[in-house]
């Protein structure tokens, strides 16, 4: 069952195809192979799918959120349990965000200190405080292989703003170092500064200085243009150490990720495959496709032919319609394993790419296909 | 794929206990080892499953509902696909309903003749009308494996209702057999009559005149007591004839097979699996458990430590009340696993003590463990 008394987190890197990379991560909960796209767990489900049904789409790690599960049903709970993999049944590694993108996420509902944020639950009104040592002593209840620094994410076009966020995002980083107990979870540094390649720079320098064993790129995809994101990831995985893992957060769609990978990223996580499904979109290679449209109504295709899912190996865009036109639970299931696999099988295929240096005649006709859709 | 050409339908008694019967049915899809619990799919997806989970649960045949896939997709667009079973890629045996019972359901939606029965649509009004020879070219098109005759589904204590209704569906019952064309889909004559027992016998003689080759029950499970329906199944079974199979309709919980069995039936269907998972009761073979309530917080064990599927060798009860209370998908997907896999392991168990010659024994037992929840 429950493996974590083995200290043994590291990060390989295989091979090098312009920017692109190829590594291994080891966990304590086995290996991961990047680059790799991560379903988010938020309330430790992916939500509408099994375990089962995750192993058989060859996912190999997942996110959950800390807020989420301290609120819900409370990190005690969940460490009775021996931690997140016991109590979801996900023996695979797991990776906790810290809760910091969600309360700040939260608007009105918080006010921050150089402390921590005090913010009230969406659940029950209720006053809580998160600061960087209970963001790790919550993420230890958790369990998860990786953990994350408690950040403060700012809106990333406020110069004013994200110099005094980063600040703070730095002086929680330290506190996280020394707050972090548990020699068997790796802790990431999350990189902040808005849209701006000095903040960004200077950020990645201090945390590289800090000697992390992760890196993530946080504060984006909350508004920012493609140009910017993309800048971003440019000057600062320019700046981090070849020899640890880039995550690029809250990221994912097909564009993004090989734009992200083509410019060094190795991991990724978005809730949007999961969410698309609930609204009857799956994602494809060739766009996105809205199958409530009357006119698959008699298709007899699955969503992409050129898929290997359980979905697009069994059932018709007809039988997919149907479900959703007539409010089965069904849908959201088999959407949801369409668009995860999706994007899984798309990280894979541009590793191997990157294994057998073809990363650039790839990642070109993939985006070609994709050209109609932006 | 598709291999409804081949007109094999045969049932074969392998032994009896008592009035318990252990038999075999022979479809074009397969065989079904009964007594047999079917599992119920209305509009062509058994709620929050997939066909593959479905298969792990060791399900053997499933029950879809004419009314509602007349509505939804239609029959034509069913069809299409070559039938059921390739629409919803279900490969195994598939029982199609006649629309009888729904639309007498719908109460004052509906008017009834001698010809058939005029209709409203629940989803958007429109009228439509179902005869025995419409029910039969719907459930043609559906391709089922068994199909039922077209019945009037009669209030159960009203005697002279339940006469006119009786003989009506007597009529309608030799103009199914008239209408049906398909050699590769046997078709069941209902037997109705309320909770009398002359009006049951003089139904189960009638229809055994005409040489169905499986029968049903009907018009129970509707607000009669326990007692009068187990007298119905037994006037019932003493005229049937021993070497056709004989289906309950719409009856499901443990009690209701252990002793439907012990009278001589083959199998059942109920929504119940699904309708109780979808309101977090989970129904075991000592009651039926709500796992939204408090006490389960922290509660390490699984629903049942007895049961062995998917559910209970993976989840606790703590971990379902949290996705229950976190209004999560997949608490309906993993409690309706455990309660189908309940009650089709139920069947099994039963079948095998018959084969063995200890149903009485075994029925005694399980009843002991049940006997607080009734």
């Amino acid at each position: 069952m429950e493996k974590t008394t083995r200290n043994d987190f590291s990060f390989q890197l295989q091979s090098k195809d312009g920017s692109a990379r190829a590594g291994v991560l080891t966990t304590p909960h086995g290996i991961v192979e990047t680059p790799v796209f991560m379903p988010v767990g938020t309330q430790a489900t992916v939500k509408s799918l099994t375990p089962a049904q995750l192993n058989e789409m060859q996912v190999q790690i997942i996110l959950s959120n800390t807020y989420h599960l301290y609120l819900r049903p409370g990190a005690d709970v969940i460490q009775e349990f021996g931690g997140l993999h016991n109590f979801m049944s996900w023996q695979k590694p797991v990776l906790t965000d810290s809760g910091g993108f969600q309360v700040f996420s939260l608007g009105n509902l918080r006010q921050v200190s150089d402390d921590g944020v005090v913010f009230k639950s969406h659940i029950d009104g209720s006053i809580h405080t998160f600061t960087p040592e209970s963001a790790m002593a919550i993420q230890e209840k958790l369990g998860a292989d990786i953990i994350m620094a408690f950040d403060e994410c700012s809106e990333p076009h406020d110069r004013k703003y994200n110099e005094q966020a980063l600040a703070r995002t730095h002086r929680w980083a330290e506190r996280c170092l020394r707050a972090k107990t548990r020699p068997d979870q790796a802790l990431f540094g999350i990189v902040q500064g808005g849209i701006f390649p000095d903040l960004r720079t200077q950020s990645a320098e201090f945390l590289k200085s800090l000697d992390f064993p992760g890196y993530s790129i946080g504060g984006l995809s909350v508004g920012e243009s493609k140009e910017d994101t993309l800048a971003v990831i440019e000057v600062v995985n320019a700046v981090l150490p070849d020899d640890k893992p880039r995550y690029l957060m809250g990221v994912g769609t097909p564009y993004d990720l090989i734009e992200g990978i083509r410019r060094g990223i190795d991991m990724f996580d978005c809730v949007l495959p999961t969410r698309l499904a609930r609204h009857h979109a799956a994602q494809t290679l060739q766009g996105r496709i809205n199958l409530a449209r009357a006119e698959f109504t008699r298709d007899h295709a699955p969503i992409d032919s050129e898929c290997g899912c359980y979905t697009c190996s069994h059932f018709s865009r007809a039988y997919l319609r149907h479900l959703i036109i007539a409010k089965e639970m069904l849908a959201a299931t088999l959407i949801s394993i369409h668009n995860i696999f999706t994007l899984t099988s798309l990280a894979q295929a541009l590793r191997k790419s990157i294994l057998e240096e073809r990363f650039e005649t790839t990642a070109a006709h993939l985006l070609a296909g994709l050209e109609n859709t932006l």
